[in-house]
């Protein structure tokens, strides 16, 4: 999860012109900007895009329609997302599977986290799935115990509010492996 | 400034009896557990308490007496508190100047953040102000545009509410350094 220095994975103010908030994008600069990449920045964004069983995401990081689906969204990804396996996606109404480009398959959960999670630990088998976010997916799978390894991406910005994965949750973690640029410093945390 | 991985520099729940708030001595550990101390968090220690000209507090960081002062209080830190050089203390209640042992008096100033850093200025000269906190005084410094290079410790908990010392301040900053050890993150930025 890329993250500002206070905490925060999206900005205030969240809308369908500013889907990640205020100043949220520059969360994202040190992945999304290939020009001279950092040798650090890219093996961090090989990490963020290795290869995984499945993956879990909220409603509000697969799209901004609120209540009944328009049936004609598919996600911010273009025709190929990359996510490359089945993304089952939480939501409180019911919408058929959508299958990309890619192997990415949007499968859409209406009975809650822990059934999401245990759908994409089926399909994933021996492999890692992944909690693509947002903010309250992360929240969910940490209250409930799901997470065993945190990647977050410390960016030098602060934001002044927003949206935090850690609302209301206190952790003990370990930390496993810090590495940085020079826009970037990238910590991988062991949730005890 | 000691800060939990989710942006707080003290937890919820601040009283006499936890005057870090809940979890908030956790964020202190790195510096306060001399035992086994790793070479990277002994020089951070040596950093955090190199000598400065003077430094800025909050009355909250001095001493959990509100309203009119209580004579006999004269900080946390017992008779030799570790600044060794002026302390300017925000209060809205004049009391006279209190000198302590090793070189440290604090001075308590009632015409704001503003006035206290210029007292703090003229008496440093050509030595380096420090802000030494808590949130508040941090968040005043930082809206004064009066902070050039601000160090995080990021340490490995997060503690869900609290103290921040970016609520409502966006800053671009640029990462200056980075070190770390197995239990905190150094960072150090510079505002631009």
């Amino acid at each position: 999860m890329s993250m500002s220095l206070d905490g925060y994975v999206a900005g205030p103010d969240q809308s369908l012109a500013n889907p990640l908030g205020l100043g949220g994008p520059k969360l994202h600069t040190w992945h999304l900007d290939r020009t001279n990449m950092h040798p650090v920045d890219e093996a961090a964004t090989a990490e963020l895009l290795r290869p995984m069983g499945a993956y879990v995401m909220g409603r509000n990081m697969f799209g901004p329609i609120r209540g009944d689906w328009a049936e004609d969204w598919r996600g911010w990804w273009g025709d190929e997302p990359p996510y490359h396996a089945p993304v089952f996606v939480l939501t409180h109404y019911a919408r058929d599977s959508v299958e990309m480009a890619g192997g990415t398959t949007f499968h859409f959960v209406t009975d809650g986290f822990d059934a999401a999670l245990e759908r994409a630990r089926e399909v994933a088998g021996d492999r890692d799935v992944d909690i693509a976010g947002g903010a309250s997916t992360v929240r969910q799978a940490l209250a409930a115990g799901a997470i065993e390894d945190l990647y977050v991406d410390i960016t030098p910005v602060t934001l002044g509010a927003g949206e935090s994965m850690f609302a209301g949750i206190s952790l003990d973690l370990t930390q496993v492996e810090v590495t940085y640029s020079p826009i970037a410093t990238h910590i991988h945390y062991r949730v005890s």
